[in-house]
């Protein structure tokens, strides 16, 4: 059968009827790429795989829930929709809206969206509000537009995103038929480790025998890690600009899927994302945004610590959350630069060294 | 089965063996998404897809035959790959390339190649040289290079890389269990456009009476439209700059696809192409870079035209090259601007309308 989104897919175990209309992209479906390159430069004695997905339509995985949370909003008549964002969730909301044929309204904190994601919000549509605050102000202004006007809110407090969002889990399972050891994320307003937690169980519930539940490794900034501080954190700073929330909508499931799953929510620091980040695109090919890669520079950390000694041969998942193509100036800025030569091959041989 | 790349999809039509090493990034099964806003806004009668090609692992159609050309590299025991690049080229084969643990040359055209493009290189490791001559120049260099030297050449001349690329149009026969009526597509260095026609014959010359051959309709930028003119263009200008080629290396066979399938090779200005990317991010949701929307803006000359008007229902498939975040200053600068506001309810309702 030819692919058409995750709610076809999955619609047994979602939230929709044959009256919900599916506002799709094809989204979901996203490769589980093996890291065979990164296993042998750690030394590591097990396996290690990437879930890729920056290859959702709008290059997070935004996308999951968006699909949900959209067809439910017009399956109920909403005209319009409203988020606030780092950047992600503007530009999913703004692309299945425009699908749907309704508003979308964005708050983003000024000056803290990554060009990539700026320009997707305003081409598909968007009404695009830089607000003067930071994330966690403008999450707390659309609650409160939401409350009082005919506005729906597709955070991922919007219960229908967290439902697209746990078929990311299923996936997984279904990929490698047999559940992962440990998952290793990001962890910015927490909704994604809540989601695939949720998911986990749910194919667990299924098939215990055969699904078993992973340990969920959450990494968060360290300059914006509220939830290993234990407090929320007032002007929260980091690189990883996708993650940059002090006060996570989602914080209580998410300390819930780390206390249930006997795992950790950790931080690494931007030094670290950074490296991980340069790591994975210059030995797998695989271009991520740099809060993604704090799902490695925590895998990293974890297997410094020694934190694998004592466990048999593992299977590990690391989420990529979104594309690199999502913040160009991150990579241009931490990257050799190109050089510039002559229209000669001999300029250019003598340049590259042969 | 899981899917896992293009190659072991399509194994049995490709020149591969049990001993090609596979170097992959789970490209190619890219979605074909029905474009019905598009549809109604037109007043079409029939049906318009998307293939949206953005969705391949670097956000362009170039992995399909990187996938192939370096695979076969690897096979052959090279430890360097060359090629020249309006960008996604360079990003494909930087990517491919890491993947596979050999070095990286590419050669793109100075100050013209689009931010997201020139990150994915810089950030895959590649030894990205900038050289002062325009994408044509860069082509013979590499040319020269390759002759010269023990660096294999992965641009559309390379033959696997149109072996890879062909496989979009079986994808395209296998979605719709049918061939399209008509291809609507970009044309550059016209490798991709004799790439689907390749496959499509494939299919057709397998099972002629399930996939009929489709009309091939390229596309490419007025001022960079050396087929069109039936003369090489010297100093090739257009706002698509993935298309920006004034000499294209598959001249001949793009004319072949056009010739054989009763087809045409026709050109759309930058202003036709801008509307058109704006149109298909703003009503489907789908984000793509400037000289994907040329296929789009060829379609609507097209309608516009009365081409169809003796034509039955008719299938059409307009091909979207790349991701629009290959290119977010092109969006940015052609987008309505985000509005600055205060962190306050009443400002923000004010600013909305509400």
């Amino acid at each position: 059968m030819v692919y058409k989104g995750l709610i076809e897919k999955y619609r047994k175990n979602l939230p929709v009827s044959d009256k919900t209309p599916v506002i799709s992209l094809h989204e979901g479906n996203t490769p589980l790429i093996p890291a065979r390159n990164l296993t042998d430069k750690l030394g590591f004695n097990g396996e290690i795989y990437l879930k890729f997905e920056g290859m959702n339509p709008t290059g997070s995985f935004k996308d999951r829930g968006m699909t949900m949370a959209v067809s439910k909003a017009v399956e109920d008549g909403s005209k319009a929709v409203i988020c606030a964002s780092t950047g992600n969730t503007s530009a999913s909301a703004a692309a299945y809206a425009a699908r749907a044929g309704i508003k979308c309204i964005v708050l983003i904190p000024e000056g803290k969206i990554a060009l990539g994601k700026l320009s997707q919000a305003v081409m598909h549509g968007a009404e695009v509000l830089e607000i003067d605050g930071n994330f966690d102000e403008a999450l707390n202004l659309v609650k409160e537009l939401s409350s009082k006007y005919s506005l729906t809110l597709v955070n991922s407090i919007n219960p229908f995103r967290i439902e697209g969002q746990k078929t990311a889990a299923y996936e997984i399972c279904d990929s490698l038929e047999t559940a992962p050891d440990y998952q290793f994320m990001p962890v910015g307003n927490a909704g994604n480790i809540t989601a695939y937690w949720k998911g986990y169980k749910e194919y667990n519930r299924a098939k215990p025998e055969k699904y078993a539940l992973p340990k969920m490794m959450g990494f968060q900034a360290a300059g914006s890690a509220p939830i290993v501080e234990g407090h929320p954190i007032a002007n929260p700073e980091t690189i990883a600009t996708a993650i940059r929330i002090g006060n996570p909508a989602s914080w209580k499931t998410a300390e819930e899927a780390r206390d249930e799953s006997d795992g950790v929510i950790d931080k690494v620091r931007d030094e670290e994302i950074l490296e991980a980040y340069r790591i994975v695109a210059a030995m797998e090919g695989v271009f991520c945004e740099p809060a993604s890669a704090s799902s490695i520079a925590g895998l990293i950390k974890y297997i410094k610590l020694g934190y694998f000694k004592n466990a048999n041969p593992v299977k590990i998942v690391c989420i990529l959350t979104g594309h690199g193509l999502k913040d160009p100036d991150t990579a241009v800025a931490n990257a050799v630069k190109s050089k510039k030569v002559k229209a000669d091959t001999k300029d250019i041989i003598n340049t590259i060294g042969f």
